[in-house]
């Protein structure tokens, strides 16, 4: 099947969250990828890259499958209601609805996670609630046409699980290859359950103000 | 321990090449990275993302470690004598001269493999006793102060195996957690020996002109 993919992208979105699905969308050929923003300019990520977008909201009213990162920015799309309104429009139709890392908190800020099993990046499993998801803590969760996947690396696994509905099992194991994805890595510290505690303290005590300013957000009336 | 690495752009590198390992990286707070290019513009990739080198060749001339991107493109960086003698200048003098994919094809044309054992994406490992390196069919391939990554996403695995050596343990589960790379690929291709066969021969089909070309540049005088 051909399909559209559409990533949406604002300021200080996490550029591997987009470039590990994308790179792989790449390789199969009956995919189109577009990247969308609410203006034609270059959108600034982490790490000194920027990206321009394809086309943008007013020019994109319909897409199959609607893909959206996260990132320390997503408080940037959570606080724009133009991005919010464009998700929910236009999610509402598309085949699909997904996201990578703390986007599913940019989907469940637009409504489109109400009812829905979701997951996320560890660190915000706890926020799905508040948007009315049922936090999964899984590599890729998958409910109904929703499909979301955990944080920033899980997107190479969320984007071959899409390949592989969109174009089946063949498609996505060539997207494999050509990425060489036969991951080995050196830890097994991926996760909290496997990391060391302190590790995992730190982190978490590192990014409690960015927590309390997304919840606040998420929590709004 | 505090390091700076630099990440060689040129154009049409691979995007996911850089940004795997850039984003474990940019985790560490004692790490410092510099994207390096000839000149001072943005430098195009795959994918619609365009990276601004943070530095210039003329600019840095010593750093601790070196790192090199595969890609299309590489075929600009083999043919760039301005690139392969930065490369072998300040190689010479770095800690670690390392690279990620075909990286090591442009490591290899700069002289920097001669003698060493080193990996490079599958589809190019018959091409590096071209540069008088020993292939190695891994993941990740360590001699002396080379360490040679295989394609594009074993940037992730080299990232954190880099950090490990530079860093410690510590730091580099502390980037895997907050990247949560926790590996779960859907499918079992990601090399050769366990791909589809059809698969590995459309890819081989596929990629002869490219390979050729890259051959006749590797095998020059």
């Amino acid at each position: 099947m051909s399909a559209t993919i559409a990533i949406v992208l604002f300021k200080d979105f996490e550029a591997l969250d987009v470039l590990g699905p994308l790179s792989l969308f790449r390789a199969v050929p009956t995919l189109r990828t577009l990247t969308v923003a609410q203006e034609a300019h270059p959108v600034t990520t982490s790490g000194g890259v920027s990206m321009l977008p394809d086309t943008t909201f007013d020019a994109l009213r319909d897409v199959d499958v609607l893909m959206v990162p996260g990132g320390e920015g997503i408080v940037n799309a959570l606080e724009s209601e133009a991005t919010l309104a464009w998700l929910r429009d236009v999610g509402s139709r598309a085949n699909y609805v997904t996201s990578v890392c703390s986007g599913s908190l940019i989907l469940g800020a637009a409504g489109l996670l109400r009812g829905y099993r979701a997951t996320t990046h560890w660190r915000s499993l706890d926020l799905l609630p508040l948007v009315g998801a049922e936090p999964v803590h899984e590599r890729i969760v998958h409910d109904r046409n929703r499909i979301t996947g955990g944080g920033v690396t899980a997107g190479l696994d969320f984007g071959l699980t899409l390949i592989a509905k969109l174009c089946g099992d063949e498609a996505a194991q060539s997207a494999q290859l050509a990425l060489e994805y036969n991951p080995k890595p050196p830890f097994n510290a991926g996760i909290p359950e496997t990391a060391p505690p302190e590790a995992v303290r730190r982190f978490v005590e590192a990014t409690i103000a960015r927590q309390e300013q997304r919840r606040k957000l998420l929590g709004k009336p």
